[in-house]
């Protein structure tokens, strides 16, 4: 089946992007590009896509929601009924997403981090999505008498995000291959894990 | 007092350095400059620094430990017997300290954060110095029954370091001037208190 015969969707055209990115790096790459590799007419991309921001923007955000995605399932944690476990596993999951983006495909992640620096608003949803599946697992130790904050659920998932920025935000993705990094990440847990307990 | 006629100690060629790379940046500033700067020979110059790469290192030094010696004085603590007050103060002093830097010259930070860039000796020296601070500020409190830390101090204090990186690393100097960041600063800060009392 040769590309031209396929229904050409948003998520062909989103895929395509994404190599050409790749392949042209962030500067380079134009929507002429994205429709050559999908062997279709620039204006067919814009049918899904009305501008090349508004194609970026999407890119980005898919690239961004595979790690909300994948974190999603450890928020409801049917297999770790201890709030503390569940807590602790969705911070390791969001270090450990975060980290295999950066070493598997060093190139990619330079090339999301320009792009991201472009979409603010990509950026600030996929934070209030990550902050609110830790709010949901905060408000469920409080619930379940395992923790209590100081603070709201939500205040105190905010402060557990930034407390842990080291282990999640790309900038620091240089110091993730340091000796001492999985001791660094525990001593702060541990911490956090402690000012939570009721 | 013609400056020629000044003795030529390294503290003047370290002022005229900074002169230099606030005038010409960090690209462009030579050691040429800061000789014509103090109206001596380049060197003059090079009996105090070796070379260029020293001169570089030994002024991002001072630009850092300017910081650490701001901070010393409130690890003794003769104002704040009360240690989780002495630990809030220094916290909110290094957020200051760097807010001060990144708001009020914000060309200078951007040269000095290309110079540290250069100089991990020296920046792996200022983070062992602030990060010792805070050990001998954790220990005391542990010393006085006030905090009860599941790690020794010093993993602590790098712990609390590490935890609070949002609110001194000046590769967040853009987020320092967002409305919510205080509100953001105290949330991490009761956090780790809450894990570090006894």
């Amino acid at each position: 089946m040769a590309p031209t015969t396929e229904t050409l969707t948003a998520e062909r055209i989103l895929e395509a992007t994404e190599e050409v990115l790749r392949r042209h790096g962030p500067a380079k790459a134009t929507v002429v590009d994205v429709a050559r590799a999908l062997g279709v007419s620039h204006g067919s991309v814009y049918r899904h896509f009305r501008t090349k921001a508004a194609l970026r923007e999407a890119v980005t955000k898919r690239w961004l929601d595979r790690t909300s995605e994948e974190l999603a399932g450890l928020v409801a944690g049917d297999r770790d009924p201890d709030p503390e476990a569940r807590l602790r596993d969705w911070l390791a999951a969001l270090f450990a997403a975060k980290r295999r983006k950066a070493c598997e495909d060093p190139e990619l992640l330079a090339t999301y981090m320009v792009l991201v620096g472009e979409n603010g608003e990509a950026v600030g949803a996929h934070i209030a999505d990550l902050t609110g599946q830790l709010t949901r697992i905060v408000a469920a130790g409080v619930a379940a008498g395992a923790f209590a904050p100081a603070a709201d659920a939500e205040t105190t998932a905010r402060a557990l995000f930034h407390a842990t920025g080291r282990f999640h935000d790309p900038s620091y993705a240089r110091e993730w291959t340091e000796p001492d990094i999985e001791t660094d990440f525990t001593a702060v847990v541990d911490l956090l894990m402690r000012g939570l307990r009721a």
